[in-house]
């Protein structure tokens, strides 16, 4: 059987044309954009073209793009910026967040900080209102993230981000699994926003971190002053430029992809729902990523379930993304109080992923559950 | 004319065998390396493998390896990381560190810590004796270049090295222009070691921070707890096998390769030294990086020197490597006490260069400087 790969919201292979685009940058335009000569130059301009690209298609100003090596990074350079600019202070953000979120602000907590880790209901849904409750004098940042890694629920972030206009706090968005949804920093009322290229058909290795102009940060890393001093070290050409087609590419064609695949994963979810039985959907019906489909089967241990369909050639994942390999129950699915304490499986799909693929999958999980059921 | 790049200890070009070793990475072999199924195993494996091979040419255990995005982030996570975890305290360094060392050093002053920046003699050489009078009860650091990034001046880092472990105080080198040097950490006796990808003809946007198994790190990046938790961030896998093959190629012929690009660059330095009057060099005279000759040329502005010759095709560096669009007189000429305010010139030949083009450039900047000189 050939292999099958519907881990896409762990990471996704580099697209053909965004490889295509980063080869010049390895040994032919590789000067370091610092240098003043000719070479370096233009490995500079090269550099900010594509924060232009970047920055058209956020909505905001090319000097508000910083790059960085990934979606960990931007995300503790967001937060911690915030924090070590400020001092001290409060923060808010959900107890489903990516750890590279929680672990920050657990750091935070141990360095004086105060956070609010809000819950969320039972679709992973976080709650506006609640975030206004939570709304402290000294309230610095607010961090939640755009769309769920694990359970795929997306966020109602415009809604968020209203509250924290309204209120002049910060307000950052963890997007690295939205990079196929809407990502004007305008229409979503975010003055700080992480995405990274392994989840977007991009290089792994970089990512950007949007920063509002007037949004002050304390640097994570010090030194040469690169990327107007927020993240000082050598820009990585190539990564950049893999990075902007990769946002290109996806973003470009997002409303007839995002339909296509969610069509897809729909079938997915029906079939699974009814022809596995005992079989839940976790997360949200409709407010969920196009390519996630997320379930617990009673009696079997998810994680099970992921080893022996990896014997069969599909790759799926259990837990979160990023860390897969620590066994304990997910957060996420606590906090959704998900009455599945063996964990959850989750399908994700690719932009190649085909329905006959799926047929397959449906099958060989089929059997897999039942087997494992049955011991 | 041909270009001809001679700024390689700004960065150099990724070597043809570099980029094969990482080819297969971007698209095939892509998953995650923290899923568990068999495609992220595979990735997996792939990392620690190169983990393995760094460590035989360290001599250190495999798990003393940190990747990281380059050679600033090491530094940052080297300097802070030690900081933050001490809280307080004193750290040792020299006044001509690359800006990633001063810079991180000036940050943690803000926060409280002492700093001790050891001036250098006239060829850029710091004094172990002058390290051990440093020292306080309160010590926490000491953190030292292997060689100097403009100069090319070679540090007594064993003896340094000697005395941090007699005082058992940790001792981080910054070896990003080093790494076609002797890397035995037992042999350098340094706890903690920064090298990078984009100086030895790997891949931008990775290196590695060697941390001897004691040394108790605080992360910079909070998250997934990759990196045996010292650094979270999903593995950039073709980086790190690009940096990975770049360091066995760099390492395996260095002998080699040293003599023969020394050999060269000496005949550069006696050529440039009688052919161009007023002409000094700066750095120590044998105790140097065998790719660097750096120059003051009397009367001339260096970097007026190095946009002509970026006219003619011939790329070199004013000021250091990574921060040459600042225009100040550079820190390492100070502290040197280089009698030439207008500026040094930093040819940094690479493994391809020949006598030919050698021959060339000394004709041409002979013209460019008496060009200068007469304006």
């Amino acid at each position: 059987m050939t292999p099958l790969y519907l881990d896409h919201a762990s990471t996704t292979p580099v697209d053909p044309l965004v490889l295509k685009a980063m080869q010049p940058y390895f040994s032919k335009i590789y000067a370091n954009p610092s240098s003043i000569h000719a070479a370096g130059q233009k490995a500079k301009e090269a550099v900010e073209e594509a924060r232009w690209e970047i920055a058209k298609i956020l909505h905001c100003l090319p000097e508000e793009i910083i790059f960085t090596n990934g979606g960990t990074e931007s995300i503790n350079l967001a937060i911690k910026g915030i924090a070590f600019q400020k001092k001290r202070g409060h923060i808010i953000t959900s107890q489903i967040e990516h750890p590279a979120v929680l672990e920050t602000c657990q750091y935070l907590e141990t360095n004086g900080f105060k956070v609010t880790y809000l819950p969320v209901d039972k679709f992973g849904l976080a709650s506006p209102a609640e975030v206004r409750k939570a709304l402290r004098n000294d309230t610095v940042l607010i961090s939640i993230m755009y769309a769920n890694n694990e359970v795929g629920t997306i966020e109602p972030i415009t809604e968020i981000g209203k509250i924290a206009r309204q209120y002049l706090i910060p307000f950052h968005t963890d997007a690295c699994q939205a990079g196929s949804l809407e990502l004007n920093v305008e229409k979503l009322k975010v003055d700080l926003m992480t995405l990274n290229g392994s989840k977007i058909y991009g290089p792994k290795g970089v990512g950007i971190l949007y920063k509002r102009k007037k949004i002050l940060l304390e640097p994570l890393h010090h030194g040469g002053g690169q990327e107007s001093g927020a993240r000082s070290g050598t820009e990585n050409v190539p990564g950049i430029i893999g990075f902007t087609k990769a946002l290109e590419l996806i973003q470009k064609e997002r409303m007839k992809e995002n339909k296509k695949i969610q069509q897809l994963r729909d079938y997915f979810i029906t079939e699974v729902l009814t022809k596995i039985p005992d079989t839940f959907l976790n997360g949200h019906p409709t407010k969920r990523l196009p390519n996630n489909a997320h379930f617990s089967f009673a009696g079997v241990e998810a994680e099970a379930i992921v080893r022996h369909l990896s014997q069969k050639k599909i790759y799926v994942s259990s837990g979160s993304a990023c860390s897969s390999q620590e066994i304990e129950i997910s957060h996420v699915l606590k906090a959704i109080k998900a009455a599945h304490a063996l964990g959850g499986v989750r399908f994700s799909l690719g932009k190649n992923t085909t329905k006959e693929e799926l047929k397959g999958v449906i099958k060989v999980l089929k059997d897999v559950v039942g087997g494992l059921r049955e011991v």
